[in-house]
């Protein structure tokens, strides 16, 4: 299975992502009218995996999936919130970053998928404060180290407390002989713009920097001394509660648990199954339809919670990726289908739409823009089969334009009598799911022929056969029934028969044409990056740093620039 | 030394990348008016290292020397030339790329570092079509596959002979699992913008694309028959002759045989001397300044020819910087210091500007251009001293500012009597020698204080002493007397003592904060991802792909996902 290297502490065979605040070991998240506090108060003991403690507030992937589920229910479960307040809940450190025992023993596949979902998780915060008016404040008090402070620079606004000993740092480099691998390096050159030469003695310094200097160095935004900490959080928490546009009343909606059955072979929710051929290293994912017509009212989406159809379809298919992502290491490729109505598909969108203004359909959107940046950057082929009964139209379509490849039926399968497949466009094609480049599916798709945007447009809710879509350029092969299966299963036998590193680097070179964004510059150069160092011997062969920490021997170093 | 894997063919111990038309191998280069020639045909017998045979149009280092050299031949010695045409020598194949067996055999190290070159040469194609007037067209007849295909790429204009078997191919992945790694999938998708699911078709198909297909998904301009090949590209040639403004009537400048004495610790050159502490892993560069004013017009500076003092330096410094990326592997940091008169470089500065339009005066400057571009991407620690005598001024401040650290003297060294150190800037600062970034390396410097680049602006032409240039945010750290050596031997001892590996991957990110353009997302996101690629067992173990090429053998792939 995914971790040979570890076992689960919980003694289960799978990583699992679902978890609530009653649950918790690492992170307790509370509530007081528009300010949330999320204080970090990691159990040593309660690593996801056996074989290392969690002191100093360091965290492993456990950790993550805890603070991950708790920015979920504050964004679905407290639309009041306006500013979440990040803690330490231990005296003399704020976070030691990412646990290093952990990272030295895990596998290259496991630290690469950590380092990403952690990517996400504090992409997630950014997006947060962008689009849904949920500020970040990050009170730094004790040391701030690695990934600690990966996790700050993530948040609008550092306060380092200026007693002393308070520091921020990032000491992979001189530590591990490894880089930050969650954002460090792009977020102080490009979002808190740190002259280049004091960001490299920054990133040198295994002690950080403290105080003034790290002020006026830009790797904070004020660093205040003891007595007048509380004072100034409050001031800054008031500032930019006064900037959110929140609803000053509403009820949240309770992130109810997935109804969700796993078996050794298939995954099965309300809305998607996901079946495993493993002997063909394929995951099928399909997606169903909403079985009834939108509410008629915002109220009655906030009556319906959870069980709203985007909304919970869209948990279901985050938790259904992730598990893959962890899990499932020898799936080649992600087959997308989907069963529906394509009307009540385009009426859920035009739903949202109308009441896109509501916190509620707003923040379901943005989970579904998060859930496809997730599709994006997951390291399988995707491929999107259009079949008769399938209803990719609109929101669900993006995962048509996700894919590497789609193939699309033109006319019927023989001795089936379902009509033909068409595929439809909403206006969610057009804007309402950005990629991590900045632009949508279709832009990126149409890179070179900028007016075929256009053209689609013009196309918005006609079922488009699979002669149209692929004039139009929505699908990249439109087959006939003789051609269907074969064709389809060449070209699985054939992804599987390929190395599985040179696909990955292929799709996240082909994926992402056109502009970069702070995101995608994480995402590819400096993940790409880490991801060489983390193949190096200097960092994790026998006389690597990071393998060697905590011996008390010294690494090794092959001394040769490549 | 640095190739331990591979003895050079020629019996020396170091690459050597001087050469010229007389002594090529693998590269003709005619011209004709204002038509140039390149013709590819390389001698299979002419492998720069000894091991493999350069077959089918295939390529090493060396042939990549020879056409590095020719681009720039075209440049100074013949300045009406104002189309190329790149064209195989030898039937059937146009060229098949970089030789497998080569890379097969070559260190990490190698690789990477030919990778670059070879990038930076393709580079210099599309700066020369832009910047310079000279437009390079690629005629494919034959199999054009991998590097073969990347080099297309690079050029203006890419015509396909519609015959039945020539194609177009990017057969690395498929074949080698490795990936294109010469800015292949990058100008697929963002120069010639293909569509990401052709290019993922493409991508992995082995025998490429032929004809009109290769034309409709814009792999090619255009696909025409033999027949009608020939005046395809006269027509062409015609066309894009006709938009360049090099000049109608002009005399080139020779570039004779560098100034050059090679000794075992030193790299001796007219305006330029390179010393190696190896001991300490350290390589200083001592830049000199003119010994002479301008000469007092356009004719005299091309009567000067290659000794004019800023063409020859810079062709100077690119042979040293080159040396030390291949042939001294182990040196952690460079080290710039300059010796001459800061008023007489701006002199020089102000001449080149005086005469900008000048086609010789161009061309100096986009030499300097992609000689600091060079510097940039330079995997060794860069570290600038400004001491007593040094004339970092306009142009060669640039070098200041493309170090990852600087230091400069606050008053004089006791016993020196020499006046304090002083810096100064010239309108060569602000825009002539942009990053690949596409902004300054004042404007990277300053992304979080642009107003900065105003400040320094308004001191143009000033002797700024240490504490000033501080002040003003131009270098690092201003130290005096106390404690310059120490700091300094600290500084680069530590350096010295970090990994390798994880320098290179943070230099990387440090340096290009801010905008990314196609030659940036080259350099960052593919050249990251195939160094990964580069690193793994499924194409460099013992059963990896590149490893068993043309034995016969099938490799065994590691099939999880990362």
């Amino acid at each position: 299975m995914a971790h040979a290297e570890r076992k689960l502490a919980n003694g289960a065979t799978r990583v699992d992502f679902v978890t609530d605040p009653g649950r918790y070991r690492h992170w307790r998240l509370s509530v007081d009218g528009e300010i949330a506090t999320l204080l970090l108060d990691v159990d040593e003991q309660g690593g996801l995996f056996e074989g290392y403690e969690l002191k100093l507030n360091s965290y492993d992937l456990g950790v993550d999936i805890e603070l991950a589920d708790a920015l979920e229910r504050i964004r679905f479960e407290h639309p009041r919130v306006r500013v979440v307040l990040l803690r330490s809940g231990k005296p003399r450190v704020f976070c030691a970053g990412a646990n290093i025992r952990m990272l030295a023993g895990a596998s290259h596949t496991h630290k690469v998928n950590f380092c990403k979902f952690t990517n996400e998780t504090r992409n997630a915060i950014e997006d947060a404060s962008e689009f849904s008016g949920i500020h970040t404040l990050c009170v730094v008090t004790g040391s701030c180290a690695g990934g600690g402070y990966e996790l700050a620079l993530a948040t609008d606004h550092i306060v380092l407390v200026d007693d002393g000993s308070s520091s921020v740092s990032l000491p992979e480099l001189p530590l591990l002989a490894v880089l930050p691998g969650t954002g460090g390096l792009t977020r102080v050159t490009d979002k808190r713009k740190v002259r280049r030469d004091y960001a490299d003695v920054f990133c040198t310094t295994e002690e950080g920097v403290k105080g003034k200097r790290a002020a006026e160095w830009r790797l904070v935004d004020e660093a205040v001394p003891h007595t007048k900490l509380e004072s100034a959080v409050a001031e800054r928490a008031r500032a930019f509660a006064a900037k959110s546009e929140r609803p000053q009343a509403a009820t949240g909606v309770a992130l109810t648990a997935l109804d969700r059955t796993v078996g050794p072979d298939a995954r099965r929710y309300k809305y998607l199954t996901v079946e495993h051929r493993r002997a063909e290293r394929t995951a099928t994912f399909t997606v169903r339809g909403p079985d009834a017509p939108p509410p008629a009212s915002a109220d009655d989406m906030v009556a319906q919670g959870a069980a709203f159809w985007p909304l919970e379809l869209a948990r279901e298919l985050d938790d259904a990726i992730l598990d893959l992502r962890f899990n499932e290491l020898d799936t080649a490729a992600i087959i997308f289908k989907s069963d529906g109505d394509r009307a009540a598909v385009l009426a859920y969108d035009a739903f949202l739409e109308a009441h896109k203004d509501h916190w509620l359909a707003r923040e379901i959107r943005l989970k579904w823009k998060r859930l496809l940046k997730r599709v994006d950057l997951t390291s399988r082929t995707l491929v999107a089969l259009v079949e008769p009964g399938s209803c990719f139209a609109g929101t669900l379509a993006e995962l048509v334009f996700a894919a590497d490849r789609s193939y699309m039926l033109v006319g019927r399968l023989e001795g089936d009598n379902q009509p033909p497949p068409a595929l439809a466009l909403g206006p969610a094609n057009f804007g309402d799911y950005p990629m991590s480049n900045g632009i949508t599916r279709l832009e990126s798709r149409f890179l070179g022929e900028p007016e075929s945007v256009g053209k689609a447009r013009n196309r918005i809710g006609d079922d488009l056969d699979a002669d149209e879509a692929a004039d139009l350029g929505l699908v990249t092969f439109a087959l006939d029934d003789i051609d269907w299966e074969d064709e389809i299963r060449v070209f699985l036998e054939e992804r599987a028969s390929f190395s599985a590193d040179a696909l990955t680097g292929m799709e996240a070179n082909l994926r992402f044409g056109g502009p970069e964004t702070m995101e995608s510059k994480i995402f590819a150069r400096l993940t790409a990056w880490q991801n060489w160092i983390f193949q190096r011997p200097n960092a994790i062969g026998e006389e690597g740093a990071l393998r060697l920490y905590g011996t008390g021997r010294k690494p090794a170093f092959d001394t040769r620039r490549v």
